[in-house]
């Protein structure tokens, strides 16, 4: 099958936003009249950001994911996707299960598919995403890393280090119950990215990050780009592991469930501030959006970033946050 | 040097005309009341799209201009880009230079870098451009694939071959003196998108599209959007090969010229098509965009790509157009 009947056959369907989607040079879009739009790309290379042999539609899916992540982090809408494919070869048993995963997460969102490009090459998926953002009294409502003030509670969406969790378990360092094994792979391959968390924030939070690299290391771009720091209660964020509950009963195990929380990537939730005056609203955005949220921390003006436990007592910060080249 | 710090060291500038570029969870623009935005994506990945050591540079420059070729064929001005770049490794003595070739084209064209993604893994540059078009009296000015009308003349800008003739040289299938050498690998390096006269054709140009696979492979596409056929003057196409004059002497040599002008992709010249009454208009579009112009053909009702020669007897087609998986 040649490139172009390829693209076809499992990625062109007719526009439904767009003024022109897939098929020509470029697509065309008419953005909403004083909306601003959200750009972001990632891209997943095998071995990197997912595993060999990885089921396709799992993948699709979790491509699109981290990318609508981004859009949530954002408090943006999600509008459209573009979408470029290096594949070894053009595989009919891979591309088709490959773009139902992707398209599910894509209709789910009303997020369109508008064009791309596909190559013969070494297995990569780049996407860039699309999204709106309201402009109000002149004031763009976008969820951005600078705005978190000393004194701003920190938050984080719904349950953390469960991604972690499963590639320890994968990489034998640990060992879970084939049932939370199962959870917690599928956390890791089927991230929920928080988009109507983040459209609900909205004019609450004053700084938001999505999180793919690691709570602290994700936090930090915050503190970073708003030029403060944070004390994080280290038990709240225990509490944020939905799985591999039994594995508090050693000292050693207790350690990796802080890893797995203060370190772990690819839990895809949002971390956020908001004034303390705000605690309600907050409280409001999360049942809105149907997605918890637990307060982990205080912003302080202060630079660097403190680990405290449940009594207050500093906890010495011997965790790291990934990097693509290290 | 770490993934962060290697973004901000050679991509990350003030935001110009965004309202936030690169170094948050998504870039924020301001779209112009009433246009429309045009998106586009491609992806290059060494061994296919360029050769292994190519000069970082000019690879820089080539990555982006084949995508402004994109916003070119659609008559879009460029607004801004997002860079997914994967990497073997962070060398700053490949980002550098990489870094200088594409953003001194991207400066050329006030199209700014908001955002993307660095990543280890086989070398892959995916870019995605977005430009914008106007919309008069509610219809759009994006130049289509779809709107040939039989009768229209077929045109094509600018020199085509020269990149392929260069690739032929290179793979030691013709031989070529070194200037000439010289001047059609730059053709093939640094091709120069064919942005100015995209825009000119605005309102004049029935269907465009850019010449990336080849010249018959992509008109096919205007054929098939538009669901018409056309008649090519191998005589006129052959003429727009800038170099290798001297390949001319023989038959074998004249066929060669031939599959380099009519199947030699990596031209990322305009072809666009026109009514006749649009002559001078199409002519003034040249001037206003400094950029030649060629008349190569005619549109017909019939279906079908049929190829004659200066005395209109027609040339057997043995010609292809490139298939990335071919």
């Amino acid at each position: 099958m040649g490139e172009f009947d390829l693209i076809a056959r499992f990625f062109r369907r007719p526009a439904r936003n767009a003024v022109l989607g897939v098929g020509d040079d470029c697509a065309l879009l008419q953005p909403r009249a004083g909306w601003q739009i959200a750009v972001s790309c990632d891209m997943l290379v095998e071995g990197r950001h997912f595993l060999e042999g990885v089921d396709p539609f799992t993948l699709g899916h979790k491509a699109l994911a981290v990318n609508l992540s981004d859009l949530a982090a954002c408090g943006a809408t999600p509008v459209a996707f573009t979408l470029a494919l290096a594949l070894p070869r053009a595989d009919a048993g891979w591309l088709e299960p490959f773009s139902r995963g992707l398209l599910a997460l894509a209709d789910a969102h009303q997020c369109e598919l508008i064009g791309g490009d596909t190559t013969q090459g070494p297995l990569n998926i780049c996407i860039t995403v699309i999204g709106e953002v309201p402009v109000l009294q002149g004031r763009s409502q976008a969820l951005l890393r600078s705005g978190a003030r000393a004194g701003d509670d920190i938050y984080a969406s719904g349950t953390l280090g469960d991604a972690r969790l499963a590639l320890e378990a994968l990489r034998g360092h640990i060992t879970l119950p084939a049932d939370e094994l199962a959870a917690a792979r599928r956390r890791m391959d089927m991230p929920a990215p928080r988009v109507a968390l983040g459209i609900a924030l909205r004019g609450i939070a004053t700084a938001a990050v999505d999180l793919s690299d690691g709570l602290l290391g994700d936090l930090g771009h915050i503190l970073q780009a708003s030029q403060v720091g944070a004390c994080i209660d280290t038990a709240a964020v225990a509490g944020m592991l939905a799985h591999g509950r039994h594995l508090a009963s050693s000292a050693l195990n207790a350690s990796t469930r802080l890893v797995c929380v203060l370190s772990g990537g690819d839990d895809y939730e949002l971390v956020f501030t908001a004034p303390p005056q705000a605690r309600v609203s907050v409280q409001a955005a999360a049942r809105t959006s149907a997605t918890p949220v637990t307060r982990i921390g205080v912003v302080q003006p202060e630079s660097g970033l403190r680990l405290v436990d449940a009594q207050g007592a500093e906890v010495a910060n011997v965790f790291r946050s990934f990097d693509h080249f290290a």
